[in-house]
Formats: structure tokens, C-alpha cells, sequence
């Protein structure tokens, strides 16, 4: 078995880490980190562990945690694990970060997106950037992982086999996204609160959300050239689901046509076919965030209008699972030679 | 592997058995039967299915689907297995009927309260009231098992040590209960549309609706005779969830004082401290719909009112599992002689 | 026109005071009292108000304030009015206080619920409990109201009529409230975000909220003896409205039979057939909140249970208009001599 | 006192037209035409109208209408109005049609967009399309108003400034727009029951919405050439309001630079500083649809992005009110000399 630690356990993300852990035949949880409810039982903060998990919530020492078990998740706030990572935690254990520390390679980039100073640059380089689909091989012999963000993994994968192949232009690339409300985390604020969020809708972060530079970066990889986006989250009443809608430019064929939909579905399938979590749909059937709650599943279709030569992409994941813990647990399937749909073999739950 | 047959699986129940199926490890589904959506592909029909059902609706000819299959699900309209039920069918497989068909030993109380002749009254006496945490060892000899209402299921268990107990008065019994709108099925009514349900709260069948009859003959086995109580669902803005809250007299003990809250804790763990499935909470933590949702348990605890000598009790489960598809795989694995939770290890998912 | 004042102005109850204010011919808002918000604009607060408020939040001294304008309304915590209040600021003004302070005569029994030092015992005793439709004579001659709480005024209204008319037995009276989640306050608490609250459904308070004496009181005064009652508020995912639910014994007639429904509607057509704001509604259509919501109206029904003797009475409001802010102006038009409905002639919104 | 008659009356736009119309003080509604509810009460079909409105449901011969009032509103399927409108009637009587027969100028472009042939296409040319804040002084002079769609009016005022000045190039403009669900209308579709819905995101209509062309027709009027966007909308759970997020170029200005918000704010304003019903909001603050739930007004607000040259224009409104059944008043209000915002003076509800 193997064992695992989780730092931040009692956020929506490190709860989800915990359910899916659960139902996973090869890992134990040995460590429920969580600095706010520190001595408290688990279940007492998460009610739906009553008799499920009986443990008590542990404090966020990474040098001890690293001593006792083979994998450490960090669902902690942006900062906290490039404060306290050390060499010699990175030798005694593999590390799936659900923060944004290890997400982007320029570190500039980073503090300037993120307003704080970066205190452990020399790990950024040999983290691998944790989009299983693209990086899988990498994440195989990695020690650090940074796992993407929601939107991210959301709007890269939703977009990628088209910039990766040439078919969009780029340069007119738009993406706007909405969420549920879980990915603004279990923090107590007004703008969260049921009766502000309920019957509501807005944009947020408008061409400045931090999620902007890691789209911008992987999709920069893919084309070979930088990319520059707009972004644009919104927030939606419900508790879990990102869709985003991507708009760009096709570019035309060598024959001055635009490309048909086979030439479009060719592509998607060549990346995705057999990826197990990612589903392009049929014909015209668009994604819907329910169909893939509670699962690892990124569900994705696109609609060619040639009134205005754009391709509209459409992708839909369950932000708490593909979007944060689920993808951790795929990565350490990976890390550890696992079978990488162990424990995430969920079934969506509709309604 | 056993094979399985759903009549009706393209009802939210039915859909749930089919989810719930899918992660059942001894099990294969075999026929998906859909009046309503004949020969179309089920993954057209419940796109969380993309990939992973790949299979077209079939009809509801039972005898047919008797020959094929080792157990079959009945998640249909009341009326319909009771017209289609034979000796024959019965010979040679096992049914779990989520319909009422079979629940009610009293033929003529079934048929005032369902308005429907009942087409096989031969066969009421040898059908077994599902509920497995009461009836388990009838349930494991059985041909023909009758499925509870979700309603009923927690109302049942909420009170049931306590009734079985005599711990408190059956005629000062009150059930006031709150479900989400997935227990009104999938049909396209006006009264259940999204603008019709949401920022919405009603009472329904008020003093009549058909889940009465029901508890109290459940109730009434448990205290050794006649129970009448009242009953009054409501529709609640959610997809999930029922919450049973129950309201009775005590009875006072031999010295004349009020049972303490140990003392009726104690009737509770005599009943449910083994019972994977029934959860009760530590003092002065009610039951909440979230906290079980997507999984196959029952949250039950209670609170003492010495001002008015009543006990309030309170029970919370998931509509559609245990409520319905959930306690329909427990009976099936008891049926079958497998580990009673099989497939129901399900851990309940927040938010 | 009269000059209004309103401490609190920034709660969810003070935002519907100025919502119904700014809608009110005879009044003008002088005074937008917040402590948290002191010296921002209210508009930045409440952004509905942008063009229609222009003021900035002041401070809550209300000795100041009474110089100032006509009537006050306090929207604040538990204890505050009591802490402040002097004959000389009485002498000034007419205060509608919106807190429980000087709702329950019994000054022991409020510190007892209320675990609050009361801080002015001296005013209880003349302050007008301001359920307009039980106590309009005296409110017209009050300086200082007691405005109802929001559960308070369903549960009371909808029985009302039948415990005065000695018609149920009050001994056996149970209040099962659901209420939208605006009822809980703007304060930041996990336990309302929206994640924890949608999709989800609790008791909480059970056997002890403090709303409980108010309603025992009140009904109390109308069957001329002390009632005790069980109340159960559940939370509802939904911003507005309370549904309540109340079960009772029906006191046989004379003649050894129950009373009909056209005996208990006569009942509830003597005390509210001129009652604008009561709506007792048709045979067999109970009361849903959403009919109700933004207006002033209580909406009725009850059904007669002949199996168990019991009555099923139904009340619908919405909490934040005819369960407080609504409530408020009306008994501030009852002061002033004005139409009672002056600025409440609000048509309920659907959907 | 205006005599108003409304065919579609049991509609969820027509039902927002009687709950503004009985707050009209000019207007009296005589006519509750709803071929779906014929003979039966209006208000057994809106109960919020309980006791407000005592009417019962009339057919929907125009002919016969006309003679009886001043003005009627027709809230009803596509190709009714254009099937059933003569010469005589618009003789008699003023109408605001809130379908879309009336609304494209280009017979050809409707019926392709719509798949129905135009029963008279000889009105098109003086039907008037009733966007008060660009028609204005058209509106007044007018017998036929095309009432705008929900999306287009939204769509279009929160980009039209910046078009009519050519400070963004159409050729770029995207406009993705969010609904909430009574936008669907009233028909019992599965697709709408609350449980499909419900914690639920989609987009639909992609590439072939039909308020595209609309959009498309006003914004070319304003621009002085064609334009020809995508337009996506998507469905939200909640129930009223519309959120559009647009996109486009900015064109840079003859120094070669962009324009600054300054710039930008000031063309707003150019527009509607003087308009009552648009509110441009403070920098930074973006429109979210609960800050005008339940009024006319619609929220706009723009941010320059200078890393892509792009602007992101939101605008908010309520579907129902601002998109539909307020601005049919809004329109009527012009057409009969009436202050323009009688009866709209409604301040949003919130929460």
C-alpha cells in the first residue's frame, strides 16, 4: 500500500483527494493535514466521513510528513509550498501540488500573476507540469508534480489538438469559462454566500485571473510560439462544473477552404481516442457539466460556423475531480506505475 | 457474473441502477429496457453514459427477459409488473420491483390508495418487503422482492427501533418529510420545470399521498399492531435527498420519568451499531440531505424536548440510492449471496 | 413626508426596508446606518441601488439620529436597541425594532432563549408586538414596536384563527418551518456559503430556537392559557421564503364528530376575509413560497386528516418582506395614520 | 384609463406582463388571452395572482380583441401574429408583438433563421423595432411594435455605443451570452424539468441561434455596413436574468494607440447618461444579474485588455423585464405619451 499525506485536507479540493482516496485499492491515508481544524476529528469536518475516516486533523510539517509516507498532496494556498520545500523532503517523497507554485517556468511571470515572491525557484525547472494527457510521460519520472488548474486543464485540453496541429489561428483565441461556485474554496466570505451566489451570475477576473499565464504558457508549447489570450471566468450557482466555450479563427486549407467537420473530428480523435478521460461527443451533442460530475471525465465537442470561418470548442470537466483532485490521483497513478484509471473509474452521477 | 435486466432504465431510478451497475463487480447488465426510448442508443438517452454503456434501449417483454438474464429490476410505473407477472417468470429469475406493486400485504388498502385494480394478488403473500436492515434473512430466501419507497425507507428506519421498542406513543406519530425533485420522476410535467421548482418550497399530497399506507403497515409489524400517522411530503429545490423529520410522545418509563438520551441512544445502537448502511450521528449533529448524497446511507439522530415530552427524530438519506436503486443492489446481493455491500461502497460526495 | 432612519440598513432585512422605502410615497430614507460599512456608499455595498441610492453609510448613534428623523427601524443584532434605548429618544421618535429585544414580555424568558442580559427591561412592558392583523388598535398608539420575526409571524398566522376559536388542542401543536437561506444573515459563516447550503437540507435549533416562546406567547394570549409547542426550522436551498407546516388535534364538536372544512373555513374567513395581506386559499391548493415572493402577503391552506383527527395547517411567506421589512412599513403606516398598504402593494413574482 | 389586452397571457413573459401592468396606473388589463388555459381562472394558473386578478382566460381572436381595447401585446409563438394581423386591426388598435415576426427588416433572413413562412410580410416594413433607447422617437409614431428578443436586447445595448462610434472592429465581435431558464418558456420539455437543469451548464444554439440575425441587423445599422458575429448562448440554473460577455477589437486610434477606459467611458456615457434604464457601472464593478433582478434596468461595463487589444463588454438585465415584458411597457409607454417609466419604476430585488 501505498501511503499518503495531504496537506490542506479540509478545503473542497483536499476532501475530494480524500473521497477518492478512499474508494483507491493501493493507498492509504496516513495524514490529514489541515492548519484550521488541527487536533479536530476529520469527520467532524467533513460529516459525510462519519464512520468512513477516523482520524484527527494533523498540522502542515512537510519535513516530518515527508519521514512517514511515500506521497504528499498539497492543496494549500499559493505560496505555501514553495516556502517550505526542500531538497531533502523531495528526496524521501513524490509530490502532486494542487497549488499554483510549480505551475509556470517563468518565474516572473509567476510573481507578477501572482503578486507573491517566489521562495524555491531552483525546483521549477525539474517539475513536471501535470496534464496527464499531454505530459504523461514526464509525470512518469517526476519527483515534483505542479497539477494544473481547473480552468486550465479545462480550456488547454479543450483547445489543444487544434493549436498543437496548426488549425486555429492563435492569435484570436478567446476563452470564456464559468464555474461553480466550489472553486472559490470553503473560505467564509460574503461574495460565497448562498443567498449572493444563488439566482446570480457574473464575470470575475476579468483579463486578469491568474489562470490566464498557464493556459497561455501550455498552449505556447504546443504552437510553438507564444500565445496570448483572452480569459474570461465566470461564476455560476451551482457546486461543481467548468465549461468553457473557446472561440477562434480557423485557418484555411491549402485550398482556401476551411476545414469540415471530419477534418476537425480527425484531429480531436487522433489526440483523444484513446484517452480514456477525455470523451469528444457525437456529432452536434454539446457538453454539459452534469454529465461528468462526480467523475475524471473532460467531455469536449466543437461547431464550425462558416459565416464567420470560427470554430466554437466546447469542454466541460467536473472542476473537483478532473480540474484538481482527480487529476492528482492520476498523476500519482502514474508517478508509482499504477494502473492510471485506479480509483478514478467513478461512473458521473446525473441527476 | 450475474446477469441483470432493467425494465424502466431510463427513469432516474432506472439510470441509477444502471450507474450504480456499472461499478458492481459481480454483475452485467443485459437489457435495458425503455418503453420510451425504444431502440435508441441509451448513451443518447443519459449522455453521462458516453463510452461507457454502449447499448440500445430495448422493450419491457418480461418473459423474454426471463429466460436471458438471472435477475431483473423492475423501476416501472405501479401497475405494471403486477399485469405481467407469471409463475413461469418467477421459476426463473429473481425481480426487485421499485414499483409498489408488492409492497403492501393488504390488496384492498393498496388498491384505495393507488386507485388501480391489482392484477396478481397471488403473488403479494410470498414478496418480501426489501428493507433490508429489518428484513434481511426473509429477503435472502425470496423469489420476488418489493423494493420500499424512498419516502417510506426513511421514515421506516428513522423511528423503527424506537417503535419496535416502545419507546414511544404510535398515535402522537408525525412524519413531516422533505425530498428533492428527482423523486418525481423524469416525465415532462409543468409543475416540475426548473422555473416551476427552483426558489420554491411546497407541501404535496397532503393526508393522502401513497407512501402512507405503507409506513404504517412497516410500523404497525413493529409495534404489534395498528399504527396511523401523519404524513406530509414536500418538494424541495434540490436534485437529491430526503429528509424525514419525526415527531412523537414519549413514553414515560416505569418511575414515570422521560427516557434520557441514553437511554434511547442505546435502542438505536441495539439496532444499527452493525449496520454498515445506517449511520447514527454523534449527539446534537442532525442529519443533513448533503451529507449522504451519491451513496447507499441512512443518517439518523434525534433530540429529546422535555417541555413537551416529544422526541424529535430525524433521518436523511439519498432518494435514489437508498431510497430506491442503492437498497434494490443490497437486495440483490443478499438475494445472491454476496457481500451485502458489493458495489454500495460509495462514498458520499460534497459538495 | 415622514423621515425615516434605519439602523442595520446593510442586512439583508435593512436591504429590503430600503428596497420597499425607495417604492413608499410618504417616506424618505435620512439615515443609512451600518457599522461595518460606516462612511462607504451604500450603492458599493448594495449594488442594486446604484442610481437610486446616493448616500454613504453612517455610524448607529442613535440619539443623533432621533433628532433627526420621524421613525427609526432597527435591523440589528439581539441586545442592541435594549442597550441604547432612553425615554428621551422615545420622546422623539417611533421606533419599529426588528430584533426580538422587546418582543417577549416576560423579561426572564428572553434572557433565558436569548442568553442576553436584557438592558431596558423598563420598555417591554408598552412596547406593541407588531402583528398588524392581531394587534392593529394598539400598534396605531405605540412609540416602540416589537416587530415579529419571520418564522414567528408565519407560525403564528397560520394558526391563529383556530387556537383562538378553541378549535385545536394546543397541547398537541407542532410547527415543522423550512426557510430560505436569507433568514441566517449576510454575516460570512462556512455553514451558509452556497456549497454547503445547495443541494443540501437540515433541522437545526432543534427543540431549542429562540423563536419558539415568541410563537408560544403569542398563541398563548389567543387560547387565553400557556402552549407549549414543538418548532423545528429546517434551511432550505432557496434565498426566500418560509413554508410552515403545523399539525394539531381538532377539538370534536358537541356532537361527538370533527369539525368539516366548512367549519374550520369559516373560521379562517372571519378572522381574514378582510385582511389584505391574508390570503386563505381555495379547497385543496396549499401555499407554495414562490407565490408569495417579494410581496407582503401570508398565503393559507389547511387540510383535515379524518384518519388520525389531526388538522395539517400551511402557512407561505417571505421572510425578508411580510416576515420583516414588509411587516415593518406596515406597522410604521399603522403609526403614521397612513394606508395601511402604502408601499406594499407588491405583486408576488413568478418565476 | 389604457385598455390593454394580452394574447399569450399564461406564458412566463405574459405573465410578467400582467405583474407589471397591474402596478401601471394608466392601464387596466381586459383581456387574459391563453389558448392553453381557455375558461380558466387566471389566477388557478399564476396563483400569485390570487385575489389580484379576477379574470379567466379568453381566446386569442385578435380580431374580436381589437375592437374591445386600446392596445394589445401578443406573447406568443413565432409566426402567430404574422398569420392572424390585417389592415383593419392595426386600424383599431396599437400592438407591441414580443415574438420575433416583426423584428428582421429581411423577409428572407426570417424565414431562413426561423424555418416558417411570413404570413404578411407587407407590415414589416412599418413595424418599428422597439429598442426605446436607439427607436425612441420611432416608437412613438408607431402602430406595430417588434418587441426585441431577451438576448438581443442585451446583446446589442452593451456593445452599441462603441459600434455606432467605430471604436471596435465587427468583424471581431463574439458575444457569449448566459440565461437563466424561464428564457425557455413554460412547455413541459424534459430538457427544462428542474433535475436536468439543476447544477447544470450548457451551451446550445451553437452557430445557429436565431437571435443571431437580429443582433446582427441593429449592430449593422449602427456600424453603417453589415456585421456578422457568433453569437453562443448558454443555459444557467437560475431563473430570471441574462448575462452577454462580448468581445471584440478595439480599433486603435489615429495616434496609433488604444483608447484608454477613459475614452471608452466616455462614449458610454455619450449614450446613455441620460438613459434611465441603463446604468454604466463604476470601474471595475461588472454587472451580475441579481443586481437587476426583477427590474428594467440593465447593467453594463467594459475592460480594455492592452495585452490583446481587445475589449470584454458586459451587460446584464432581467429576461423577463428589461427582456421582454418590461420593455413591451416601456414601449407601450411611448406610444401613448405616458411618462416612459410608468410602472417600471421597480426597484431589484435582492437577495
Amino acid at each position: 500500500m501505498i501511503k499518503a499525506g495531504i496537506i490542506g485536507a479540509t478545503g473542497y479540493a483536499g476532501a475530494e483527494l480524500v473521497r477518492l482516496l478512499l474508494g483507491h485499492k493501493e493507498v492509504e491515508i496516513k495524514w490529514y493535514g489541515s492548519r484550521s481544524y488541527i487536533d479536530q476529528q476529520y469527520a467532524s469536518v467533513y460529516q459525510n466521513m462519519f464512520e468512513l475516516v477516523d482520524a484527527t486533523c494533523m498540522d502542515d510539517n512537510l519535513t516530518e510528513l515527508a519521514k512517514q509516507v511515500d506521497v504528499i498532496f498539497t492543496a494549500t494556498p499559493q505560496g505555501f509550498l514553495a516556502s517550505v520545500l526542500t531538497e531533502e523532503i523531495l528526496s524521501q517523497v513524490k509530490i502532486v501540488d494542487l497549488s499554483a507554485d510549480f505551475r509556470i517556468k517563468d518565474v516572473e511571470v509567476y510573481e507578477e500573476w501572482y503578486k507573491i515572491e517566489h521562495k524555491s525557484p531552483q525546483f521549477i525547472e525539474e517539475a513536471v507540469y501535470g496534464l496527464c494527457e499531454i505530459n504523461r510521460e514526464q509525470v512518469k519520472q517526476a519527483r515534483l508534480i505542479a497539477n494544473p488548474g481547473c480552468y486550465t486543464t479545462c480550456s488547454i485540453l479543450t483547445a489543444y489538438p487544434l493549436v498543437k496541429e496548426g488549425l486555429i489561428d492563435t492569435e484570436t483565441l478567446i476563452v470564456d469559462a464559468k464555474s461553480g461556485t466550489s472553486g472559490a474554496g470553503r473560505g467564509a466570505k460574503v461574495a460565497n454566500l448562498f443567498c449572493e451566489v444563488n439566482e446570480n451570475m457574473k464575470a470575475y477576473g476579468v483579463a486578469n485571473h491568474r489562470h490566464t499565464p498557464e493556459i497561455e504558457e501550455q498552449l505556447g508549447y504546443a504552437a510553438g510560439k507564444p500565445v496570448y489570450i483572452n480569459f474570461t471566468p465566470h461564476l455560476v450557482p451551482m457546486n461543481r462544473g467548468i465549461l468553457a466555450t473557446e472561440y477562434a479563427k480557423l485557418n484555411k486549407k491549402t485550398d482556401g477552404t476551411l476545414p469540415t467537420y471530419e477534418d476537425i473530428k480527425a484531429v480531436y480523435d487522433k489526440y483523444y481516442k484513446d484517452e480514456k478521460f477525455v470523451r469528444v461527443l457525437p456529432k452536434d451533442i454539446f457538453p454539459e457539466t452534469k454529465w461528468v460530475e462526480g467523475s475524471n471525465y473532460v467531455d469536449i465537442n466543437f461547431k464550425i460556423d462558416e459565416r464567420t470561418g470560427r470554430i466554437i470548442m466546447m469542454g466541460a470537466l467536473d472542476n473537483l475531480v478532473k480540474g484538481a483532485a482527480g487529476q492528482a490521483v492520476q498523476n500519482m497513478n502514474l508517478l508509482f506505475g499504477l494502473k492510471e484509471s485506479e480509483g478514478l473509474e467513478l461512473v458521473p452521477m446525473f441527476p
